[in-house]
């Protein structure tokens, strides 16, 4: 039997979102842009789709627009504000996403100033240095942070940056493709203006996502009149249906999801601690209030099994990750716990759990990793 | 019974295609960057489509790289062309996909010099044209021209061009669209430097498409390292794997699919010129070698029906394009027929064939049609 705690890199689907994405694979196919009835049968389950994410979203149909995924959404977003929104100085995080660091590098070359913010060993923004600093400057000022960081699950206080960033006339982006479907989100939130969404990471398929704007920036894919002319290219009109319907469940589903959820990753923490003494957790991973209830980035005291570890456990059929899968895999270390301890040496685990493990998966995997390092 | 006689706007997938799919969505989810086994099963897949890609087209896996569809390969193409390559000037046609037509209008804001191409009225680029504009300047220049039109069905002489290109130092991109699938492409043509494609036009999945490129640009989408660091964003990895099962079925049946769509196409016409005297054929869709052999794009004789013959058509099930379905629908004019006819205004119909469509589909089109217009 396979294992896979690997949550925060993909989700297996949901079937019943694949359930509901096959007639458009089948009698529906329709290109939506078609005016015939078999067109307008693609396009109306399109705006289905997207009444019912900003249902659930609150937010308005107008204010949502599909993408290939979140890392697109991210770029729209960036990019989109730079160039049309007169943003010359942009206040991020080290420990942002590469989605957002890459492009923020790219920007940077075009002259816009990149502000980092300073980050503790725990992976906790410091929200006065974001204060100082939108109060030093005249600088138009977009802010992007994430709202919950894919490798260690530490959440933002996200209504208190978009109050901060409303008062300082800075724009607000937030990264939320590892919070939404887990949180009942609210992008109307005041103060937030862009919002990134990818629907693989709760149970939708890969290959689409959502940017969320309450600012009117440019299309950053030109072409045809797709998404009211702000996004071109024949919709992923499966792909939308399924994201639609993945968060459905979601937040049909989330509290009960939530709690069995949470109570998997205290048991694991549990069962850590009294099995390997001296470990500890990155970030906030191990405090319930301050990080993801399914993300856990465990730290191993030292042991001599160096990168065989993770080898190992996928011997086991044992899926963890050793930083972010969107990095380039285990060999090259984390951008985001060396900004928070650049010293530190020992081996760190991810461990990411869905609605879909059980405390069986939780205890195998455990004894597993016990016998792995001893 | 419907009767979908529009296929260059979309096709139906191959229910081979969706058969190929389905594991990518069951057990093998995967994320690609993962380093476990289960991401490294979705890589395998991603990297056998592209294998088996890049053998269909005559090219190297590294000339290949997977977008979200044929309209971000070209804002991919020409964008980066700009950018990296020190493109200044971008010879096109006024006949391309809005794909490219609002991107190069995008770069002409940030001072690249547009030329359109002379096209005559049957929707023929001038050779002549664009020999002396190569001819005449020296600044560093990008030509784009789409294989085959996706409205009249044209075919450009793409070796003859990719040569022209090539002696006069300027770069090449096709958008490939439209023909990928129904002809044998070969992308390592000498002086083809870029092509696009889309996955839905030929039974593959919508949302996927691909980008050939031998010139070197940086990302379009910047983020992880995803196709070796040129396209960020995880892996569509059923969309992939989708695009590469459909272009396989595409070319082990070419041969007996072309003389099959070639005949529908033959009968539509003959049945046409027989019931309704008067007609007429756009660009060169009724020339069986200068036009794709599965688009005829028909001018009708005068009639006092306007624009509710396409919503006549429709309520007896039949699904046909007043234009390009990748346009605003058939109210607004076609932006082709109009560069290539300005003052007409009969009502033209674009009827597009697949190897799904039968010649009892085809007779009751045309009775049906003559009966509307009539």
């Amino acid at each position: 039997m396979s294992i896979y705690l690997d949550n925060a890199a993909t989700t297996p689907l949901d079937p019943q979102v694949l359930e509901a994405m096959l007639p458009f694979f089948n009698a529906q196919f329709g290109n939506p842009s078609s005016t015939h009835s078999v067109g307008r049968e693609a396009k109306a389950a399109v705006e289905m789709a997207r009444k019912k994410l900003a249902q659930l979203l609150n937010c308005k149909t107008n204010e949502l627009y599909f993408t290939s995924g979140g890392t697109e959404s991210d770029n729209f977003a960036l990019q989109g504000a730079v160039r049309d929104l007169e943003i010359t100085r942009i206040i991020t995080s080290p420990i942002e996403h590469h989605a957002v660091l890459h492009t923020v590098e790219e920007l940077e070359k075009k002259g816009v100033e990149i502000v980092y913010l300073k980050v503790n060993e725990n992976g906790i923004i410091d929200i006065e240095d974001l204060k100082n600093h939108l109060d030093s400057s005249d600088k138009k000022t977009l802010v992007s942070i994430m709202h919950a960081n894919n490798e260690v699950g530490n959440i933002i206080p996200l209504e208190k940056i978009a109050a901060l960033c409303e008062k300082n006339w800075a724009l607000f982006h937030s990264d939320t493709v590892q919070s939404i479907g887990h949180y009942q989100l609210d992008y109307s939130l005041s103060g937030l203006n862009f919002a990134a969404a990818s629907a693989h990471k709760f149970h939708g398929p890969k290959g689409v996502g959502l940017l969320y704007m309450s600012e009117r920036i440019a299309p950053f894919i030109f072409g045809g009149a797709q998404e009211r002319s702000f996004r071109a290219g024949t919709e992923n009109v499966a792909g939308i249906v399924g994201m639609a319907k993945a968060l459905e469940l979601a937040y049909q589903n989330l509290k009960q999801d939530q709690e069995y959820i949470s109570d998997l990753k205290q048991h694991l923490i549990s069962l850590l601690k009294k099995q390997i003494p001296k470990i500890s957790f990155n970030g906030c991973s191990d405090k319930s209030d301050a990080a993801l209830y399914n993300v856990i980035n465990i730290r191993l005291p030292e042991h001599d099994k160096g990168s065989m570890l993770l080898f190992t456990l996928d011997l086991e059929k044992i899926s963890v990750s050793g930083g972010s899968a969107c990095g380039s895999g285990s060999l090259i270390g984390s951008h985001v716990l060396n900004a928070m301890n650049p010293e530190d040496t020992n081996t760190s685990l991810r461990v990411s759990l869905s609605k879909f493990n059980t405390k069986n998966e939780i205890e195998t995997f455990v004894k597993v990793l016990v016998e792995s390092i001893n």
